[in-house]
Order: C-alpha cells, then sequence, then structure tokens
C-alpha cells in the first residue's frame, strides 16, 4: 500500500478547506495534515488543530497567532502569521500536495511559493489562474509539479479529458447556472439588489461568489481558467447556460463525441479527485438520479445581459496583465456593488472602464500581476468615486 | 508516421459496412481494406471490390462467387464463398483488425476464428457476445487481442471508461430511446401491428432490430453484451429511457462522479472510434447543438410492460447456455411476430417460455452456444406452431 498523502491546506476554515478536512478524516490512511492555514476564524482552525494535528499552521495576524498559542497551549504545533506564515505552510518539507483553497488574490503568492518548491497543487483559488495564467503554467512545467483543478466545471473537463487525446479536442464547454438573473430581461435588470443578487438556486456560496454568478463574471473567470489550465484558446471555450447544475461541464472532441461529467452539485466529489488522482474514493454521497430529474437544458449564454462574460473574453484577447486588471475591478464593483454605492449594471460598466483604460503589459513576474492587480483596483476606485460624484465614469 | 491499419470488413454491404468503408474512403492514409464479405447484396460488393481493391472477398453462395468473378473479370481479387469464405477473410495473414458486422448469428464463429489468429475486433455483430461471452472473452484474454465495441452505448461505456479505474466504477447505465411504444400503456400494447412496430423516432435501422427495439430486446441483448465487455455483473448495470438519444451511455463511479458521452445519433463516431483507438478522427459530421435541443429525460424502464429487458437479466442469471437461447428464441418470436403469426405481447411470452423449457448447461466450446441457439430456435418455433394450433404455449 502507497504511504499516506501528505496535505498543506491553505484556507482550512472556509468551505473548501472545511469539505477536504471531512475527505481526510473519512479517509485516515490515504491522507495527513501537515500544515493549515486561516485568515480570522481562529475558532474553527483551533478545532481543526486539535483533531488534525498538523505540525505548521499560519494566521492572517501575528496576534491571532498569540492567541491561538495560548488557547492551545502544550497542544500549540508550530504557529506562524502573516504571508511569510503562509508560503511557509506552502513549502513546508513534509508535504507533497497543496490544496490552495485561500479566497481571493492572496492564494496567488503561496500557491506559485509551493508551485516553486515542487509541489503538486489542488487548486480551488480562482485568482491563480486567472491573473497569472502564462506564469503559473510556466512554473508548473518547469518544476513538474501536477495542477489538479478543484472547482466543479474545471474538474469535469479535467475528468473529461482524462484517457483521451489533447489534440483530438475541439472545444471545451463550461456550464453555467445562469444565476438568478438568466431569465430576467435587460429592462428589469436595471434596479437588481444585492438581496436579489444573493440567492443562488443550486450551490450555496459566499457573497462574493454570489454575485459573480449574478453578473456570469464567476463564467468568465472560469473561461480565463479553462484556457490556461487545459492550454486551449478562448475560441474553443463555450459556456451553456445549463440551470439545473447537473452536467458540470464537457469536451468536444474532432470525431463529434462530447465526454461530459455530471453528478449532484457537491465540492466534494472534485475535491477527493483533486487530492487521489488517478484514483477515486467511495463517498458517501446520494448517487445522482437522472430519473428523477425532470429535464436537462442547454442555452447560448445572452452577451447583452451578461457583458460580464465577454468582458472576460476581451481581457484574454488582450493578454498579459489584462485579465488580473478584469479580476481586479470586478472585486471593487462587486464590493461597491453590495455596499450599495452603485447599481448592478454598472458592475460590467466599471470592469470594461477599467479595461478600456488599461496599458496592457507582459507577464514576466509575479510583481507584474501585483501591480496590475493594484492598478486595476485604483483604478476602478477611481471610476466609482467619479460616478458617485456625478461624472460620467463610463 | 505509422502504417495504415489493415482491415477485414466482414458484413461490408450492410449498414455498418456502408458506414466502415466511408470512414476508409476518408481516410485513405490510415486504413487499407483487405478482406471483404458480402451475404447477397453483390451489386454493392462489385462496387466496393473496384473503388477498395480488396485482396480477398467472400460471398454467402458458390453461384453468387462465381458471379461476381465473371463480373470483375481480370479485375477480381481472391474470391471466396460459404463458412470457409468467412474464416477465411476473417483470418488472413495480412490483416491487422478485423470489423465483425455481419447481422445475426453467422458472426459468431468468423469473429471468434479472428479472435483465435490473433486479430483485434471492432465489434458490431451483437450475437457474438450475446450468446458467446465466456468464451470470446476468454479467447481475447488467451490471445491477447483487443475488442472494440461498435455499438453507440457500449462506444459510449468504452469511452466514459478510458483514463478510469475499472475498480472505482459503481455502476454502468445505458441509455434506450424506449422505441416508439415507450408511453403506451399495457391494455393498448395488445394490438401492436408490426407496421407500428417497424418506425423508430431517432435510428433508421433494419426490421428485426427495430422490433427489438420496440420489445426493448434491443436493450436486454445490450446489457448481455456489456456484462462480458466490461466485466462488469448485471446488478451493476443499469438501463435508463431517454428518448433524445443524445447522451449515448454512462458510467457512474463511486465518488458519485458520473462520466458520459453525448453525440448525434451517427454510427460514425462509435465506428471511427473503434477503427482509430486510442486517436481520433476529425469526422465530417455536424456538432452536437446542445442548445438547440428542447430538453434531456431520463425515465427507469418499465419491466410490466417491457417484460424483453427483465428476460434478458434473467438469461445472464441463468448463464451458461440461457443467452444464446434467449437470443435464439427472440430471432424466431420476432419473425413470427413479422410474419403476423404471433401478437406483439407474444413474443416475451414466447421467449419466456422457451427459457422455462430451458436446462441450462456451461458453454465450454463455440459448438455448445451453436446447439443451444439451435435448441432454442426449435423449442420457440415449437411453442408457436402449439399457440397456433390452440393449444397454450406459455
Amino acid at each position: 500500500m502507497a504511504s499516506a498523502k501528505r496535505l498543506g491546506i491553505l484556507g482550512s476554515t472556509g468551505s473548501i478547506g472545511v469539505s477536504t478536512l471531512d475527505i481526510v478524516a473519512a479517509f485516515p490512511d490515504q491522507f495527513e495534515v501537515v500544515t493549515l492555514t486561516a485568515g480570522n476564524n481562529l475558532v474553527r482552525l483551533e478545532e481543526q488543530i486539535r483533531r488534525f494535528r498538523p505540525q505548521m499552521v499560519a494566521v492572517l495576524s501575528e496576534d491571532g497567532a498569540k492567541q491561538l498559542k495560548q488557547r492551545l497551549g502544550d497542544e500549540a504545533p508550530q504557529i506562524l502569521s502573516g504571508i511569510e506564515g503562509l508560503v511557509a505552510c506552502a513549502t513546508h518539507a513534509g508535504i507533497d500536495m497543496v490544496v490552495s483553497a485561500i479566497v481571493g488574490a492572496a492564494g496567488l503568492v503561496p500557491t506559485m511559493s509551493a508551485i516553486e518548491s515542487g509541489k503538486d497543487i489542488a487548486l480551488a483559488n480562482k485568482e491563480t489562474l486567472v491573473t497569472a495564467g502564462s506564469l503559473i503554467t510556466e512554473a508548473v512545467a518547469r518544476h513538474g509539479v501536477r495542477l489538479f483543478p478543484v472547482d466543479s466545471e474545471h474538474s469535469a473537463i479535467f475528468q473529461s479529458l482524462e484517457g483521451h487525446r489533447m489534440d483530438d479536442v475541439r472545444r471545451l464547454i463550461l456550464t453555467a447556472s445562469g444565476g438568478p438573473f438568466r431569465n430576467r430581461p435587460l429592462e428589469e435588470m436595471v434596479d437588481i439588489t444585492p438581496a436579489d443578487a444573493l440567492a443562488h438556486p443550486n450551490w450555496s456560496m459566499g457573497r462574493k461568489i454570489s454575485i459573480d454568478s449574478a453578473t456570469m463574471m464567476n463564467k468568465g473567470l472560469e473561461v480565463i481558467e479553462a484556457r490556461w489550465l487545459f492550454d486551449v484558446p478562448a475560441d474553443r471555450i463555450a459556456v451553456h447556460i445549463h440551470p439545473q447544475s447537473i452536467v458540470h461541464s464537457l469536451v468536444e472532441y474532432i470525431d463529434g463525441a462530447v465526454i461530459a461529467q455530471l453528478g449532484i452539485p457537491d465540492m466534494k466529489t472534485p475535491i477527493a479527485y483533486a487530492l487521489s488522482h488517478p484514483n477515486r474514493l467511495p463517498l458517501d454521497l446520494p448517487a445522482l438520479d437522472l430519473c428523477s430529474l425532470r429535464n436537462l437544458t442547454f442555452d447560448d449564454p445572452d452577451l447583452e445581459r451578461f457583458p460580464c462574460l465577454g468582458l472576460a473574453y476581451d481581457a484574454l484577447a488582450m493578454d498579459g496583465t489584462a485579465p488580473a486588471v478584469l479580476n481586479a475591478a470586478n472585486e471593487v464593483a462587486v464590493d461597491a456593488f453590495l455596499n450599495e454605492e452603485i447599481a448592478f449594471l454598472d458592475i460590467a460598466r466599471i470592469i470594461g472602464a477599467t479595461l478600456k483604460g488599461l496599458k496592457v503589459k507582459p507577464l514576466e513576474h509575479i510583481d507584474d500581476v501585483l501591480r496590475a492587480d493594484l492598478w486595476g483596483r485604483r483604478e476602478a476606485r477611481r471610476l466609482i468615486d467619479s460616478q458617485a460624484e456625478g461624472g460620467q465614469a463610463c
């Protein structure tokens, strides 16, 4: 029997982190937790430390690290803080695979560090590939590590490519629930409130991701990720609206065959596949009962009503720093929408205007990404403020 | 570049044979036709000979062979007849792969001969695995050849297994159109006529196969084939009614993931995959446009209205000679239904009664299959005649 796979879990108290640890708990012979990192949820992290006994953990602040040390007393592992702590947990000599599940731009640097120290990556952090795709894929190739997608769409494509040749691929087809407004006419989208947008039909998710689902920017970001994960150009990546969220994505081949991965909407399946590839784990999940479903439908997305999806393709075409700027502007715009500073349709307008003002530069180093991210945030913020002052931002 | 794959095509004038040759014609660098066999369609065979220049052909009768020689004159290849001719074309030293596309029980012996002489098989003939599954899979293993399924359901499962581990499979799910009577209440199935039954919604096919589709015996036979092709026990092979015939079949894994193969209903895709596995061929087929479909639905089959499906599972459970008897009785019963000797619902009754009278024997040699086939035909015929004479056959 192979020895247990030794894991570092970045973002262990978030939803992906918790599901990952559920899987570890269910298969204790197969996995060992060596490092954990969390942001501010010290209560949950403390429970996880007592249960999984990692050798090293990292939290956001020095103060948090101190608190945690006190609470754990003699049971405390090595406890670090800040970005140095994160990187130490991502590059620890005792781990085989890093589960990159930090939400947001903070995931980029530790993920890159993990790749550079030869760790395989189970990637849940969207920003890593969205903002730094070319740098990440270069580093993955250079260090001979493997990058396994964790979110359901990319895992579906990954599973639909296994055993088949990339040369035979015609198109990748990402499915999208279409979000809560998929059937709403454009003229009724003007007065969408944050509360309207925070209700998602199929998946339970955080506020930022819910808004991304409502604008379909989530799918735009996934198109960018797919471009890098699978090395397929954007014009061969399609999006289909599939409100039932049962077909998680598809691959179309040159002979007309389409391979798809289906399942109930549960993140444990893609997480477990990333953790144990090429093997599968016998998860304790209800089987997909196709016969109990009313039907499965597919539709082309409406780029007029969901311009964020088009903006993501635009950013891919602009290349270089553009996707990082798209992502940064989106974060700022979504935040402004949630704070009721701007209207729903302004999200895309702010992002579009930010991209319009960008002088694209090539990505040569991770610092180029960080600079582009910063510029995108400032520019989007400026445009929002100028709009609030009655100016014509976009 | 690899040299062309050298093919022997058994049943070259039937629908699978013709599609196979269409693919050969489209990819002349990749395939070479070395042998062809046909039954009575000498006109089409002559055209195929002039076009594809095989080294050897076989037809059903000596008389047919003579005619063909005369018509081809100096252009005639070696022309044989009868079962010896078939076997010679299946075992020719110059071929790498045999496309087994003869319809009916006549396909069994030449297919087994091809396996025994070390040829890979692209298998379209249903009877081979239905009647002699254990013998065939034994021979395939002993001679180290590969057996590629050609029909759409098994090809879909084969494609959905590629790159994944058989140990991780929970269930195979064969889809079925459900045939023309999938929504007809049982009491209205009594007076179904051959003409009613010969209209199939999605695929164009021969008379025997159309009736098998209407009774769902086609799916029963496919369950038996799947059991042998993939070495999965019958209780882990399910059937779903899927009237749109877009999802060609699915595989459910232990982690809840389901992999499916989809496509337009065209036999060229599975044929080409069998011919060129693990590569795919860029076929000139319209792409599957999921967004133009109204919806996709799945239902459990109703074994009360479609008892033939249950009989196939019964025959698998009985093992040994039972599937060969099931198949033989079905052929005779379908024939009697087409000749208006028996009613639609009698087809299953005759098959059930035939199986009931069977003393199952293990399969040790292909002759056991041939004897069981003969016995099944005679017994089914006897039951039909006795019913016609007013007796209570079943």
